[in-house]
């Protein structure tokens, strides 16, 4: 691939994955302007003074403006204004490119408020991420080796596509293309999922009559489990209510396997049990061997 | 508390647990002489090069006949006729403990096998562990700011609980005693509900027929959440067997917590959904501080 540059990249929240897309390509000097437009003054202050951005622009209007190409980089409950205010502003040439953790309902809102500009438009998912967030956690590694999913439109161009594909791959990504309704059933059962699940786990032990005496005595194991319970709880709403039928189904699914793990040790059927116990720490193990 | 001492401590498993507490006591001289029992002679001959132990012994009884205390480390199938040799052959005020992940089990065996000997019992649980197994992993730190637990018969002396008290806390332990009904309910919470539930998760992601998919696109979370699913399946098989009746109510009380999640979701209640979330999250958060 031809070295990838970008005239005037837009970067629509300047936080921990607009900002570390920022901080790669200024390394690389594969963006000729990086305009930034975020809530938060404090944070904006600190990705101009950190050179992550060249300019700071009050509104996303005139921030998307000039721009070649958008990075929408907001939490989900914010995208449906930023796409009115883009629809306004931005020259119909302009690529626009998400980064949200569910893809269906983006290409909604996408045929709903800016179907005129959908020829340039790659709904786009990195998994990569942090605890840490804004733009001081920004990192130009942060996608080293990650798998960021792109979910074209019908309509999306063959062009708009590569544009998209050659950044995330100048930040030294793995690009995967499929459909939004695959890439929402996928991430429902290897992310949504377990994020439920966790939740739940923490809550029914928090709920407890005994419940100190169970987090004095949680160790390693539960350290591990729980990590992603503790996550921002509006994100993960937010990515439930996007994402609900699939994860519904696999909530149901999940339920029934718990259920036949029940009925095996109410009949004491611990032969069962353990090739079900088994079959997975093979799977885990040899998953782990390939990371 | 003065200086631990021991005359003669026997060892029967010196693996992680075995060796890490042998460790710790050569390393500090509070142990006259320490002897060791194990299946694997690869195993022994490395524990007796490494200086974990003085001598290892052929058979149980012969390892277990001048010994002050008896440490039992092997897994929870060997308990039963591990007590059957050392009711042959131990001094009669041998103090006897183990280290098993559960309690209720162990004191039903000591109760059967060697009960005139009660008063000299101390069942144990160490809340410390590792991926690594076998007495190359021991290392005498395995127990600094660990929690033990110690789950006293009714028959227990007060002079054999504290003896095994002060052989933990020299090694750096925190040391709390309970009895193993309530160590038994605790546990099934905090370490046996999350495996099996680890477990499901991974074999419910393997059965699918798109599962190569889903490994490919698993990350972080996935990570984290699914380490425990790579224990040994025949370990927490046997752990299930020890303590199913516990287990089978947690797993019937988080079932019910999913059964909720699944109803708000179904029904679009979004902000009772961000309600739990964000008391887990609270939660897990308060919780990971204090450790």
């Amino acid at each position: 691939m031809e070295k990838f540059h970008v005239e005037q990249l837009t970067i629509i929240g300047v936080g921990l994955i607009g900002g570390s897309v920022a901080s790669r390509l200024k390394r690389d000097g594969s963006v000729g302007k990086v305009v930034g437009v975020g809530r938060s003054i404090q944070n904006m202050s600190f990705a101009l003074q950190a050179g992550l951005i060249d300019e700071v622009a009050t509104d996303i209007q005139s921030a998307v403006k000039n721009a070649s190409m958008v990075l929408v980089a907001v939490p989900v409950k914010q995208v449906e204004s930023v796409l009115h205010e883009i629809k306004l502003s931005a020259n119909s040439s302009a690529i626009i490119t998400d980064v949200g953790s569910t893809k269906g309902d983006f290409k909604r809102m996408v045929e709903e408020i800016i179907p005129e500009r959908a020829g340039f438009v790659v709904p786009g998912h990195p998994i990569a991420g942090s605890e840490k967030t804004g733009a001081s956690a920004a990192n130009a590694n942060l996608f080293l080796e990650k798998n960021v999913v792109l979910c074209p439109l019908s309509q999306t161009l063959p062009a708009a596509l590569s544009a998209v594909s050659d950044l995330w791959q100048s930040c030294g990504a793995h690009v995967s293309t499929m459909s939004e309704e695959k890439h929402d059933k996928i991430f429902s059962a290897v992310s949504h999922l377990p994020h439920v699940v966790s939740y739940a786990l923490v809550e029914m032990m928090n709920r407890r009559s005994d419940s100190a005496e169970l987090f004095d005595f949680a160790a390693g194991g539960f350290r591990d489990f729980s990590r992603i319970a503790g996550s921002s709880a509006e994100m993960w709403t937010d990515i439930c209510r996007a994402n609900h039928e699939h994860i519904i189904n696999d909530v149901d699914s999940f339920i029934a396997s718990l259920e036949t793990i029940r009925e095996l040790l109410h009949l004491g059927n611990y032969g069962e049990l353990q090739e079900i116990f088994a079959a997975a720490a093979v799977a885990r193990n040899n998953w782990a061997a390939k990371q």
